[in-house]
């Protein structure tokens, strides 16, 4: 066996949002990766593996190729032995009654990633994205949420609508907002966080009641603001500090 | 004026660590970080631009380049008009009394980007970094710090040897240390992350006696484990927020 004309032109448009949507799949490498995905609720559609000795883990279907056939169809820098394509599951709607974190179109996947994993530590399971948001199923996405990714539900809604909607309060992060350290959170919330370069949308920021700010130390007031995934730990640290 | 092969030939051999601590130069793009570092005790040694009106704002030495220069130099995907060399400021040393952030073997240039920025927000001064942490001048931290290089003093040492001659409690994060919620912290302490894959090495876990966990929520215990920056994030804010 070995890879297909048609295998390698499949998987190298997936690299592309609207192909993974027409095809209904998305990409994952590595093992680790791989495994987690495997041993989820996440439906697998095909395997390409360099070494056979990992297929008798699973029972998947699965082709054999070449180290220089992985090569091309990876795109990470050092490919992993396996390279898998995997079913984007069914969308499950919102439960609106638990605590949420919503993104108002956060563009880099990195930071999408590890927010995912953010809401998995904080046991949280859901997330809301604006439709603007990078896409999920990016493949750099996948590779940073460890596995994450098949814990937290995450759902791309129209964000203004979304919050208007909801019965519980809606937080953000803000310059100008009360001192999240002096002020009472509630159990349950949605906690906003926005654009990397612009934060929230003016949209969204009318809804938003409940503004919270980081208070910066020291004496360097220069510092722009903190990158949008560390925000995000520090608040939904403030947020969960209190029930533990 | 132009490029000339001979710069050409620097600025790209200055992607490599050896040829920086060589020339005693760092590269740095785009005219927010540029316009950082002129405003900062670093001193220039010369600027790239294919933007003249840039160069009225700032007396230093300059060559006006074509874009297709400019993308020959750099290493951004969107070069942003301008790229500079900078001196590598000499060093100073450490001081033993202030709240200290210590890396060992960080090796992801985002991350330790993010957490430079960390320490700026909080007020913390100085980061100390194993000898075999990725150099604070490495292209993409310089990019990611975001100018916040410039405003904590960073250190390459022995760490096991610098831990060992503290007068302040060294702290690390662990999964079986005291739930950092709970725990009542002091206002001065070194805290030490460590590697991505590996966390801190055992010579330095050895001497560190303050382990500290950010506990998990929820039923999902499988999630692996927080990046090393959220991390930090976490408990810096937690070493901070009784100080506000």
């Amino acid at each position: 066996m070995s890879l297909s004309k048609n295998n390698l032109k499949l998987i190298t448009s997936l690299q592309q949002k609207k192909y993974r949507q027409k095809h209904n799949l998305f990409v994952a490498e590595g093992i680790k990766v791989i495994m987690e995905l495997l041993s989820s609720t996440i439906k697998v559609s095909h395997i390409f593996t360099t070494d056979e000795s990992f297929l008798a883990l699973s029972e998947v279907d699965f082709t054999v190729i070449t180290d220089l056939e992985l090569k091309k169809i990876s795109t990470l820098k050092n490919p992993n032995k396996v390279l898998g394509l995997f079913k984007i599951p069914e969308k499950i709607n919102v439960n609106k009654d638990n605590f949420t974190v919503a993104l108002d179109e956060v563009n880099d996947p990195g930071n999408l990633g590890t927010i995912i994993r953010l809401c998995d530590w904080f046991g949280i399971s859901e997330l809301v994205c604006s439709k603007n948001t990078v896409d999920c199923y990016n493949q750099k996405v996948v590779q940073s949420t460890m596995g994450s990714l098949t814990r937290v539900n995450i759902s791309y809604v129209d964000l203004p609508e979304f919050l208007s909607n909801t019965k519980l309060p809606v937080y953000t992060a803000d310059m100008e907002g009360s001192n999240v350290y002096k002020v009472s959170l509630p159990e349950k919330a949605i906690l906003v966080m926005g654009n990397e370069a612009n934060g929230i949308s003016n949209e969204v920021s009318e809804i938003v009641k409940h503004k919270l700010t980081i208070p910066r130390f020291g004496e360097n007031q220069q510092t722009e603001s903190l990158n949008v995934a560390t925000a995000t730990a520090i608040l939904l640290s403030e947020f969960k500090r209190g029930l533990e």
